[in-house]
């Protein structure tokens, strides 16, 4: 996606040769313009697949997949990192160790809104080691549920997350992925055909 | 909000006579389509006072802020409940008491996304005792920026919260008022002129 490209040229700040920081429109602000063709880049890439649930885990992940469910029309669910006092039974949770924060957290869902006819999308802000997308294949898998692909908005390619999830023969589609960011440098991998 | 009641009263489950659960389509699971109305309710409402900017609070406000910030074009920063790796330095803090948490956080905003030349739409999703809406506005005044308005999708209008921002001279928007929870039925204050 050539305009995504352009916005992590221009705003990404490139931290070490593994961290860049997308605050300036992904992770804390975003342009709702901007993120609806976000959204409606992964509408288009998995129209037709008969995605009735969107399922993302807050925060980051919350408005590329709104903006997704708005184009598909489907309803969007966001897995919560801690329980609530009013989201406390009847749950579907999975354990998801954050590299960048340096622990393990719970993530969960209500039963209420994930079905065993359900075909799911699960959609991300970064995809880096991928544990975050396991805990939701996991959530997704209790409720025995189909999971059609996951949509990332940008894609570390240069870590583990995308391999460990397309071995396992997982649809991946990431709007952008970087190749490396050595030398303060952004490089994206070119687009090529979907595996 | 006639919509908007309406949801509250199909979807919503009473708890208690101070709680109501709207996790069927605000808290965990949003309907991105009748979000995109309630952004355009909010745009409507706050549309010709010249926000730059729209600030909310993780996790739940972002739904409604986003498609609010849609419909003004307007960006939209969202401020984050702890300090993650990636947003340390360069902050305005506030504390937040969460009743229902039952335990302080401090809220952050990196001071890159709101300036002093910003006028500030703060949107949350859930008005009760107004803790969070008075740390958002003490970021604004950090940032020394201008504080339009607050719109709030649900108000619990036998709470402080309301009275508490009215006081002070600040306009609050909610787009519905419950005015009681008693005895499992909801009932809402009726929407008059906005004072």
């Amino acid at each position: 996606m050539e305009s995504l490209q352009q916005k992590i040229l221009t705003e990404g700040k490139v931290l070490s040769d593994s961290v860049i920081k997308v605050d300036a429109f992904l992770n804390h602000q975003v342009d709702p313009v901007f993120m609806q063709s976000v959204g409606e880049a992964f509408a288009t890439r998995f129209a037709g697949a008969g995605i009735t649930k969107i399922l993302t885990l807050e925060s980051s992940g919350i408005t590329p997949a709104v903006m997704a469910g708005l184009s598909l029309n489907v309803p969007v669910i966001f897995a919560r990192k801690r329980k609530s006092l009013t989201l406390h039974d009847n749950l579907y949770s999975a354990d998801v160790y954050s590299y960048t924060k340096n622990e393990s957290s719970q993530i969960s869902i209500s039963q209420d809104y994930i079905h065993h006819d359900d075909v799911v999308l699960v959609i991300d802000d970064i995809l880096a080691n991928g544990q975050a997308a396991l805990g939701m294949i996991e959530l997704i898998e209790q409720a025995g549920a189909a999971l059609e692909g996951i949509g990332i908005v940008i894609e570390k390619g240069f870590q583990e997350g995308g391999n460990i999830l397309r071995k396992r023969g997982i649809r991946v589609d990431s709007l952008a992925t970087i190749a490396s960011l050595e030398n303060s440098q952004v490089t994206f991998q070119e687009e090529g055909p979907i595996v």
